[in-house]
């Protein structure tokens, strides 16, 4: 379980630690995969499961401890963290409480994610038991969390250039493996091969669309739909390598595309030139917003948001929304993703994927054609 | 969006109102994928996005209603609710929390899953909010989704067969795909491109292990290490179909197998021969870990239990446990995986994936060798 050097682990707590002591914050239980992963490099599939809870806790100074399911305990003793405490899990009656309690009883402050895209991973009537029992003040490090995960380390960003590369390759593809005639669903299956051969690990995320002259539903498993002249179809996909994304899609025109298709397309590829004109550090993702809005002449998204985030998960911190007011900093990895309603129905979307750099960004996917690319003619 | 037919969610419904009545409980809210996924049929795999929450309110008698972003209306429209209230999320100043409220407010007891393998899928702070703006007892209804989920209908045991066919197809495969001095994780990617080639939607959980005589982590990506003579090699998938898991696994002796690790097979095939004797509707799940303990001479399992339900979820409730004392019923889909130490190190895991039935159980995953399969040689 190398997917980084011991460094990169030391460097992300230091960083921790600094945030927590300028918050006077002790002590940081965290419940959820990324968070677990981002300070242990503990990855695996398990989390499938949602039988067993699994913790981490981060003090202000030293080590962190895991307090994890026996059945781990193999895979984090290969990890960077020493201090590993299990129970026989799952084992209702308690399942790492006293654990838990053994550690926190020291502390009347204790940071938790609490805030927007965060969760808890533990049942509730577990987190109630321990508010029964310690005198605990929650203090929500959503903040923390955000400012350390936004900003990307060489290491990083090199995972998702790779399965941004990755993905780029087999969308390259999509013209040789799709054909008219052929069910969606077959088109998607087809795809994902492609992405494994190319060396993707996993595609925890594909999804699309097709239609008249373009699609509205973009979050769909696709049908069986079969492909059609005259259609747009959009495969949009969240391949994983090593534990990071790449989110981006393309979109293609079955047949000659109808001139509103073409013309929206145009529109959205000249809005994301312009955002890689305009993105600098320094730059507000609610003024980048707004830029892209201007463009497209629109001030609305069905989506909510122009892009976002990306990194262990396929959406992450920050929004490029009206309502997020981030300074993009170097070594952001973003999407950028503006959507265009249709003349005569439907919406369509792209998406790529950047880096924030000292100067212009640093595409990691490969730049859509500037036309939108045609298939399924002879 | 058809996995079901309407009669399916009715029934669904229908039910879960009875349980609700019985437990004198107005209105149930919901939070979570499989929960959402259960009551609509909304099968999507953005919900690997963490930005956005979903919610699910369902009364003690008349029609549930969605509350959901919009980004989710089209696909939600598909499926069998009309009562779909959506915000333009992500808005972190208040991210459905308004619209929740707007319900809930008529209640003063309102249920949520607060249990064993549940959790919230909520920022905390909004469920501050909630609690701060509305005077709500929250009543735990773990007990009323388990018994709902766990004896799954004739279309739920149709969806898990077709992915245990599937993968089972794929695992007589190993032997063609594998080879000695074949890094794993090379066998892995063939492995899972050969699900997609059968049938499989997807593959969210394969994991494996290797090692001489045999392995000690189950649940890690596989490594570049190459099968060497005299190791034995475990693949264990959760693949999916419709949004239905298989979760069996399948153990190989690469070369001659030594005689520890075909005891050691051995022991555990008669284990689950013995097991599936001895299920019958109203046996309980921790007289069934005894049996199997007695059976394997050990009271002791690294892996805390000898099987666990199976179905939109790659574990559900019962676990085969001495602590779980769910009696069996029909129709309840459970894996029976019963876990060994190996003389010389390491253990040696088997999994099944059967269906209880009035009388012996129905097998769904093709049923093990008797003797432990051997791949590498010439």
């Amino acid at each position: 379980m190398q997917d980084f050097e011991i460094s990169e682990f030391e460097h992300r707590l230091a960083r921790a630690q600094r945030l927590m002591h300028q918050e006077d914050l002790p002590v940081m239980l965290l419940t959820t995969e990324p968070e677990i992963r981002y300070f242990t490099g503990f990855r695996t599939q398990f989390w499938q499961s949602p039988t067993r809870p699994w913790y981490l806790i981060i003090p202000q100074t030293g080590m962190p401890t895991a307090i994890i399911p026996e059945i781990g305990f193999d895979l984090m003793q290969k990890c960077w963290i020493d201090d590993i405490r299990c129970w026989p899990a799952p084992r209702p009656s308690d399942d790492g409480i006293k654990l838990l309690e053994s550690i926190l009883l020291n502390y009347t402050k204790v940071g938790l994610p609490m805030g927007h895209e965060t969760h808890l991973q533990m049942p509730l009537e577990n987190f109630n038991l321990l508010n029964k029992n310690l005198r605990v003040n929650w203090h929500d490090t959503t903040s923390i969390i955000r400012q350390l995960r936004m900003v990307k380390s060489e290491a990083e960003i090199n995972l998702i250039k790779s399965i941004c590369d990755i993905a780029s390759r087999s969308f390259d593809k999509i013209p040789e493996i799709s054909s008219v005639g052929q069910p969606l669903s077959e088109l998607f299956r087809s795809f994902k091969i492609d992405l494994l051969n190319e060396g993707a690990d996993d595609i925890p995320y594909l999804v699309g669309g097709v239609g008249e002259p373009s699609y509205s539903d973009v979050i769909s498993p696709p049908t069986d739909r079969r492909l059609s002249l005259g259609e747009t179809v959009m495969l949009d996909t969240g391949a994983v390598y090593k534990g990071y994304y790449c989110d981006f899609n393309r979109n293609f025109a079955i047949g000659e595309p109808s001139s509103s298709v073409k013309k929206a397309y145009e529109t959205l590829w000249k809005t994301t030139e312009t955002a890689l004109d305009y993105i600098r550090p320094g730059v507000s993702t609610s003024d980048l917003f707004q830029m892209m809005s201007d463009t497209l002449q629109t001030s609305s998204s069905d989506v909510g948001r122009f892009g976002h985030g990306l990194g262990m998960q396929l959406t992450e911190w920050p929004s490029i929304a009206n309502w997020d007011h981030t300074r993009l900093m170097e070594n952001m990895v973003i999407t950028l993703e503006p959507s265009i309603h249709v003349d005569g129905g439907g919406v369509l979307v792209t998406e790529e994927n950047i880096v924030v750099r000292d100067g212009r960004p640093e595409l990691l996917s490969k730049r859509a054609f500037s036309d939108i690319p045609i298939i399924g003619l002879p």
